[in-house]
């Protein structure tokens, strides 16, 4: 889903140098391939390369206009930790009629899992919301104008409500400031058609926890291997999928200001802007580990399918993304000379 | 497992045929073959043919010698309820991103199955013990005597312990009477190599109860539903894929009397009486619904492989067991003709 974001950002850069043989700041481009797969050698790259990486500001990967055409600008990504509960409690399956005097891998699991996570959606680990740092009254500000296609997304998901009823800016606050704690996936035992009476032997579960500043994926491990330890689950094995931390850019940053004057310029409509996504990627190696205020803008639109097939972008949008990126370079040099 | 059982008691049958040209007493034999696929048709059979299917006593389908060459005598079987619990929350699976707002079908399994069961093992479905009648000081006699290989079945399972550390008497005592309530299957979103962050729109988990005298399973069923409701699981469906009621004969009841003597005799050696067995069958049809006093005896051995490769049986217990049915009918003439 990056294409069309890379080349209407090296189209801008060029249309600066055929224009007026030079483009007012220094642009550094960096691109890698492996967001897909987590990015694993993102981040010992970055860690080695902070010289080379060093910017005043960033423009990240992904953005676009919602369905009333307004630009959207986003500020932040939450973090992620995801990991693989696993139980083993005999060597074998085991016919179900020693259920009595056996254990079962899935009992442990489910009694496992249980103690993580409340029925109102509180997670339980012990100390998973000590980091989370309150959202300012400008980002509570911004949310609340945040259009979020309610009756779309509950058509498309066949849901009646959503939880406890949540509406409006409850909602979407909701969505992007929570932390969570997802089971992705549960398997154990005989799962075909019909009966088997089995007693499984190995059971696992596939987690993952959405951090939100400042939450940190590390910290939240131990915290979890803890949890699990006091409850008596010692038996209770975590494999670690990936991790990432959470990232934001404060709205009240100069550089956020400029790109949404220039996005309402460019587009003539108000821009929306999310204090942070409810999605994560590799954002915090730019925006915490080499300082730098982020925002992401780009092409897109709702419909773009991203992932899926007939991917696409409109011309309309990569024109007005392509332009946008050309301001915002244009109003950085600008800055640059008032402040020279 | 039944072809030997089978052949052997048509021997016995036939051996009084061949010798003395009668039988001592009337002998009905019935052959059902669908008991691996849970007899789907032969309750409604033995509805409609009381009168046909009337008897003193009768002989069960399994059993043997253990490792001891001592014949086991079986009088019960638990009864069985297996049903699959199935939560769908949504239409499709989404992103895990949106788990602060939507439902997942995952977590609803967990919660739903936690309250099921508590981490000690009782089962927390509410009356779920109510009918459960206590053994008879004779039946935990009885229990006392039985040798059970524990080491062997823990060195098969690769256990340290059995649960709770049970060990000796307790434990088969655990193994034979305790009504249970087990997982046999768990499965939900994404449960392939690393990670997927998927937020799941369906949970399925298939469980068993074993049940003891007098539980029964439609009662149990009953009780499963109104303990969901009762919880707010109401969104938990229940599918129902095959029930068995418990079913015993008392160990005092002439004819049990009479089996373990003609066993004693013909294997030489003290018979091991187990008053119920941990796995399930449809005795009830014929113990319950016919009213007619049942008890185990076979060819089979503990190695027998019973439903595994190179099943079998081994000559002399074939022997054995069929000099055992042959005696058993003599015993029966014999009493008809005193009581005569």
């Amino acid at each position: 889903d990056n294409k069309g974001n890379i080349i209407s950002r090296i189209h801008a850069v060029w249309a600066f140098l055929s224009a007026i043989g030079e483009v007012p700041v220094n642009v550094k481009f960096f691109v890698e391939g492996e967001e897909e797969i987590g990015s694993p050698h993102l981040a010992p790259f970055v860690e080695e390369h902070k010289e080379l990486l060093k910017a005043d500001c960033g423009i990240w990967e992904f953005g676009g206009v919602d369905h009333e055409g307004r630009p959207n600008i986003w500020l932040g990504l939450k973090g992620i930790l995801y990991v693989e509960l696993r139980v083993r409690e005999t060597a074998v399956d085991t016919h179900s009629s020693m259920a009595p005097i056996v254990p079962n891998a899935a009992w442990r699991l489910v009694w496992a899992l249980n103690s993580l996570k409340s029925e109102d959606g509180r997670v339980l680990v012990e100390g998973f919301y000590d980091d989370v740092v309150k959202p300012t009254r400008m980002e509570l500000e911004l949310i609340e104008r945040i259009p979020y296609p309610e009756e779309e997304v509950k058509k498309d998901l066949g849901l009646e409500s959503f939880l406890k009823d949540l509406t409006g800016a409850e909602l979407v606050k909701t969505l992007l400031l929570e932390p969570t704690c997802t089971i992705c996936g549960l398997n154990s035992g005989y799962t075909g058609e019909g009966s088997k009476t089995v007693l499984p032997s190995t059971a696992m579960a596939k987690i993952d926890f959405r951090l939100v500043p400042n939450q940190r994926p590390k910290e939240i491990l131990k915290k979890l291997r803890e949890h699990l330890d006091k409850r008596g689950f010692n038996d209770v094995e975590i494999v670690v999928h990936g991790f990432l931390e959470p990232a934001k850019t404060p709205v009240e940053e100069d550089f956020v200001q400029l790109v949404i004057r220039a996005a309402e310029e460019v587009y003539q409509k108000e821009a929306v802007v999310y204090p942070t996504s409810a999605g994560s990627g590799p954002l915090y190696l730019f925006r915490n580990v080499l300082g730098i205020p982020m925002v992401s803008v780009g092409v897109g639109y709702p419909l773009s399918r991203a992932h899926a097939p007939n991917e696409h972008i409109r011309i309309k949008d990569y024109l007005l993304g392509t332009k946008l990126i050309a301001r915002i370079i244009s109003d950085l040099g600008a800055r640059e000379r008032i402040r020279a």
